[in-house]
C-alpha cells in the first residue's frame, strides 16, 4: 500500500479512532455497571479492565458523572437493538405488547448483560439519589412505559384486550413481572423464573399470539 | 438513690450498655444500606452517624462482612416485626396472604426504612456477588416465599383461590406485584403507585376480604 499520511487523512483517523475507543469503554462500563454498579465504575478500573491508559480513558469523560450519564446513554442504546426494535418488527397491539415482553424476558435469558436488566439494576441503586443520573434512569423507564402503553391502548382499541383495568394499570403489572423476571433470575440464575414471568404475563395480556 | 456499685452490677451494667449500643448501631446500619448499600457500610462512616467512637463500633464487629451479615439479621428482625407478626394475626389462607401483602405495602408506604425494602434494595446489590451476604439473602427470600406459599395453598385447599396456577406461581405473581410496588415508589414517591399493586393483587388473589 504505501500510502503516505497527509495532513488531511489523519486528523480523521484520529477522530474515528477516538470515536472506537469511546465506544470500546462505554461497552465495558455498561456491563460492568451491572455488576459494580454505576457508582463502582472507575476511570482506573475501566482502563485496566480494556488494556487503555488512565489518561487515554480520561481523555473521554470530564468526571464520574459524565462517565455514568454517558453510560447509561449507550446501555440505552443496546436495549434500544436487542429488545426495542426486534419487537416493533411485530405488528401493533396485543402482538406488540407480546413481542416487548418477550423481547426484554430473552434478554435476560442471552445475558446481554451480566447483572440481567441494566435500567432495573441502576434504578435499584440510584432511587434514593435525586441528581441527573437518577433523571437519565427515569426518562429511559418513561420512555419504555410509553411504548408498552401504546401497544396495550391499541390492544384495547382493537378490543383484543378489555377495557378495564386501563392501560397504564396493565404495563405497571407487565413491568411487575419483567422485574421479577429479571430479579430472580439474576438471583438465582433458573430459567424456570423467567417461564413463570410468561405464565403471569398470560393472565394480563392473554395468550401469547402465534 | 446512691447505689454505690458492686463487683457483680459493673460487668452486667457493661453488658447491657454493649447490648443497647450494638442495638443502635445496627438499627442505623439497615437504614442507611437501603441508601448507600450495604456494600457503602463503613464502620466510620456508621461511628459518625450515631456519634461514637470508631473504635467503639469496631469493638462489635470483626469485619465488614461480620457487619453486613449482622444488619441482614436486624433488618430480618424489623421486617418479621413490621409485616409478618401483623399479618400473622390474621386468620389463614386467603385472609392471610392479602394481610401479609397489605402489610408489605403498608411497611414501605410508612417509610420503614428510607430506600423501600430492605431485601429488595440489598438483593439488587448482591445477586451477581455469590458468598455469605448474598447466601443470607437468598435465605431471608426463600422465608418470605414459605410464608406466602402456605397461605395462598391453605386458600385454594379451602377453595377460595382457584387450583390452577399452582401456589408457587401465584407466590410469584404476588412478590412481582410487592417488588414494583418497592422499585416504582421508592424512585416515584407517588402512593398511586402502591394502590396500583393493590389493584394487581385483586386479579391475582380475588378481592380484598373484608
Amino acid at each position: 500500500m504505501n500510502r503516505r499520511p497527509t495532513a488531511e487523512t489523519h486528523p480523521r483517523r484520529e477522530r474515528e479512532d477516538g470515536r472506537r475507543s469511546r465506544s470500546a469503554i462505554l461497552d465495558t462500563a455498561a456491563r460492568v455497571a451491572t455488576v459494580e454498579g454505576l457508582d463502582g465504575l472507575s476511570i482506573g478500573g475501566l482502563a485496566e479492565r480494556i488494556g487503555m491508559s488512565k489518561s487515554g480513558v480520561y481523555a473521554h469523560f470530564k468526571s464520574k458523572e459524565e462517565l455514568q450519564l454517558a453510560t447509561i446513554d449507550r446501555a440505552g442504546e443496546i436495549f434500544a437493538a436487542e429488545v426495542v426494535a426486534p419487537a416493533r418488527a411485530r405488528p401493533g397491539g396485543r402482538a406488540r405488547a407480546w413481542a416487548l415482553a418477550d423481547a426484554f424476558l430473552a434478554h435476560l435469558q442471552r445475558g446481554v448483560f451480566p447483572g440481567g436488566c441494566f435500567f432495573a439494576a441502576v434504578a435499584g441503586e440510584f432511587d434514593t439519589h435525586p441528581g441527573r443520573v437518577k433523571d437519565a434512569i427515569m426518562a429511559f423507564q418513561d420512555g419504555w412505559g410509553r411504548e408498552m402503553e401504546v401497544a396495550v391502548a391499541e390492544a384495547q382499541a382493537r378490543g383484543e384486550l378489555p377495557e378495564s383495568p386501563d392501560a397504564a394499570q396493565v404495563v405497571f403489572e407487565v413491568n411487575a413481572l419483567l422485574l421479577m423476571g429479571h430479579s430472580s433470575f439474576t438471583m438465582y440464575g433458573d430459567p424456570a423464573l423467567l417461564e413463570a414471568a410468561r405464565r403471569g404475563l398470560e393472565r394480563v395480556l392473554g395468550p401469547r399470539p402465534a
